[in-house]
């Protein structure tokens, strides 16, 4: 079935769908995005990615191209279109096409581009295997608590990770202090059994997973801290996993190649990867259709 | 005139010129670029230009969509069909089209885009006029020295500068010593005659007009001193000025409000502004047609 992608009110063939070269989300990396999780044909934290989309936007002072009622039909006509019950949607926001020059431009309109892909997720024993991590220095700007394109760094780091046998590169602050993945934020599980995670900060991206992770760990009564931990708390921690709207909760099981606990997905990574599929299923059984 | 622009082989239209909405330099910044000034028909300082988008493709592991000669043949094309004689000529290569996903695709071929624009150059006297500029942290990624897309903190930046009357913003990292400007590299001038302006290291872009610029300087004898220097040391400075490809030499007589020097561009910035249009010239009675 040919693919049906968005791009500034219209609905085009996806390997038609383009963009202008002046396009400042090309030239300058001047635009925000977010990827949303699609199970059982519902958006997962749909609502909060959607806040956090609104707030980059404010950050960056881009005029959002449609209010938030009429983005969501436009991404639910675009998981219609290509059939996805299952697999993600892309969302894309520019400052639109303007002559190449640094300021923000006058008359510019921001840009929509909307993605709908199929893919399935894992099952539960399939996402409870275990995940090698390495570590790096976060090269990044000083605001990544803003979900931009300017992802170069991430690319760099993810390659590396890639390279090295691993899934994910955990960047490294200049105090030594795991600030987050590529693409994911990085949790640890002490032998006292807390749970560890990052303060959100502009060093970070405030996970969306993350966010309701934690309100899901807090619900089930968990010892849980906000706060930066070093590689080697992470190397000496009993569980380590990190999370993100496509990763969800993945367990790791080694970090530079040294493992972590018992070398196998640790019990309470598992217990809260059951919490979050229990979370997507009471989703797609609420608002599923 | 109808513009045109060339696409991965093509000249298009320019108003129709698009590339692909999962193309890596939209969504990821994974890209990279150069601006040459047209001068009288000729490229100023073209083999420099060429030779860093060389390395900024090597530092990225981009696979040069084209050969030098190749890629020449193209600059000169696209700037014959819009008639340039003066003006600008902007090269964009991205590593291409794949479905998104922040690894390097194994498959994606790199992307060229290349966009002439006419525009007339300052007059001598008119080059010789004062500039504001501003200062502010620097919060770019730790790897400025290659010309990327991702520009992202640029662009905040120079807003912030044109919000507050001024040309440039002048970023500053830790230590409070100056970086560069967003778009231009930064300059002073001391009562005792001695220019500065910063080493290259990976928290600058080496700018081709500065490394011109360095050795029209030592050719005529200037003393010279390639360091860090401080937003005070800039304040308490005779004369600063900025240099960029577009910009050439520009004058700076105040920061952050406070005059330089008597508040009117400087006599060995003058001196050297007539030194790079001399070199202007002579490019294009050298190569000129």
């Amino acid at each position: 079935m040919p693919r049906t992608s968005y791009v500034n009110g219209r609905y085009v063939p996806h390997g038609r769908a383009t963009v202008h070269i002046e396009e400042r989300g090309f030239q300058f990396a001047d635009g925000v995005y977010e990827v949303i999780g699609v199970f059982g044909g519902c958006l997962i934290d749909g609502e909060e990615h959607l806040d956090r989309l609104e707030r980059s936007m404010r950050e960056l002072r881009i005029v959002p191209p449609l209010r938030r009622t009429g983005l969501k039909l436009v991404l639910w006509e675009t998981l219609r279109k290509n059939h996805v019950q299952n697999g993600k949607i892309y969302i894309q926001i520019s400052r639109g096409v303007a002559a190449r020059d640094h300021p923000f431009p006058a008359a510019a309109e921001s840009s929509l581009v909307v993605i709908a892909s199929s893919g399935s997720w894992p099952s539960l024993s399939e996402a409870k295997t275990g995940h090698a991590v390495v570590t790096g220095p976060d090269l990044r700007w000083q605001r990544c608590d803003i979900k931009s394109v300017s992802l170069l760094p991430n690319l760099l780091a993810k390659q590396t990770a890639i390279e090295a046998g691993a899934v994910e590169l955990w960047m490294t602050d200049e105090q030594g202090h795991v600030t987050e993945g590529t693409a994911a934020n990085a949790w640890i599980v002490t032998s006292d059994h807390e749970i560890i995670t990052r303060q959100t900060d502009d060093r970070i991206l405030p996970g969306i997973t993350r966010h309701t992770l934690i309100r899901l760990i807090e619900q089930e009564g968990y010892k849980l801290s906000l706060r930066a931990f070093t590689v080697g708390e992470a190397k000496a921690a009993k569980e380590a996993f990190f999370t993100s709207a496509t990763a969800i909760v993945k367990p790791v099981t080694s970090i530079d190649g040294d493992s972590i606990g018992n070398g196998v997905p640790g019990e309470i990574t598992c217990q809260l990867i059951d919490l979050y599929f229990n979370h997507m299923y009471q989703t797609r059984d609420h608002y599923g259709h």
